[in-house]
């Protein structure tokens, strides 16, 4: 099963018509686009998408990064960022191996963002992995398209080198991002409840926990232990005080 | 010192200009044009140029691409087709780590074909190696300015990997591809003139010959000894027959 391909807010509708085309040439069958800046169905996209344009007319759109991604399990972003990412940047390879040594059921998805201002450490933190094309000058630049190109040409190549990844055990594939994202939204509700979390410092500190998860990449048996904790401690916090009759 | 990047008769404004942002962005000093059948210069292509524009206002127009090569030592053509090619073709990674090892004094370069029906077999038999982008597709068909991306990326990714090529001995070396072509010119002109050619069939069997030199990639010292013999075979050619009653 080949990755989606998701596109957070193109603005270029050039670039959303050479992406389906390059999704046709490279075999991804399936392309998302997460609140498009642009018509991916105008004239100039479908000038550019060629014979990718049956899989432009099928992409499937979502309004949010997390929606797109509800059913995948590895997700893959790239970043064009020099520092400052809430995890590692990584050579394509490296990320890339990760991505294909993927579960066989769970979708995978390939991530990138806009042309201007790329992804947001939201959804940065909503990769397993990032991923950074390495450019020998300092300030080396890609537009979007083809920074797609380099990415599925190396996904190929390794594709093509690799032998076939050892299944990996249920226990370890990472759970559907859908899944982990009700424990969290759960978790921080209860957070917020019990205090642990403040209405003006949640976010941030969240922040941490997802980057924290994410580098462990919970497999689904691990988010239902997490879901059913929450659920004990919110029934615990939800109990009436004992008072000191009680004992 | 980085190949020249040399674009055959380009008609798309936005790939030039994609093209020379990428060169930009990944460390190629010199476009070379091949006839272009666009603006260069245009407002198409400056804008998809971005901070390669300086690169592409000094970018140097050729008529022919033997003239654009006529500097130059190994050259390697990319091409879409999938067969019929005088030089085999080879994966990106084989085809660029032979660019790599070079010759550290002559300019190497990189030559993509036309949008529309990329190198014809005479331009494809000026470069040393055919690279071929491979593609899981079978009809999987790239972009010109995404198969440069592609391209430069792998270049880039082995740039990094490789030890520093040894240097090339000097007989290994090949020769500078004007001195190659005027050889070339002159045996062409000598066959005809012995009858080996017809002017109907020199091309095909010039053909023949440029594709057996170029799997050898002719090194100076040979294409100087090549000379010498296509000027002594001229020279006994024009000789007046022997008469017999010089014996």
């Amino acid at each position: 099963m080949s990755p989606k391909l998701v596109l957070v807010e193109p603005a270029g509708p050039l670039n959303v018509g050479s992406v389906a085309r390059l999704c046709r040439s490279y075999g991804i069958e399936e392309l998302r686009l997460v609140a498009p800046r642009c018509d991916p169905l105008g004239d100039e996209a479908r000038l550019m998408a060629v014979k990718g344009l049956p899989l432009l007319q099928r992409a499937r759109l979502f309004p949010t990064l997390a929606a797109a991604l509800a059913d995948c399990g590895r997700v893959v972003a790239t970043s064009g960022r020099p520092e400052g990412e809430p995890l590692p940047l990584e050579d394509p390879d490296d990320a890339l191996a990760w991505l294909l040594a993927g579960d066989p059921v769970l979708p995978s998805a390939l991530v990138f963002g806009r042309e201007d201002r790329g992804l947001s450490n939201d959804e940065l933190l909503q990769a397993g992995r990032l991923l950074q094309v390495p450019t020998p000058t300092p300030h080396g630049s890609l537009n979007l398209s083809h920074a797609v190109a380099v990415v599925l040409h190396d996904l190929h190549r390794l594709d093509r080198q690799a032998p076939a990844p050892a299944v990996a055990a249920a226990s370890q594939a990472p759970c559907p991002r859908g899944v982990l994202e009700a424990m969290l939204s759960d978790a921080e509700e209860l957070l917020l409840e019990v205090g642990f979390l403040l209405p003006h410092t949640a976010h941030a500190r969240m922040a941490k926990l997802r980057a924290l998860l994410q580098r462990g990449q919970v497999s689904a048996p691990e988010v239902a232990l997490l879901r059913g904790l929450v659920c004990q401690l919110r029934w615990a916090s939800r109990r009436p005080f004992p008072s000191s009759q009680d004992h």
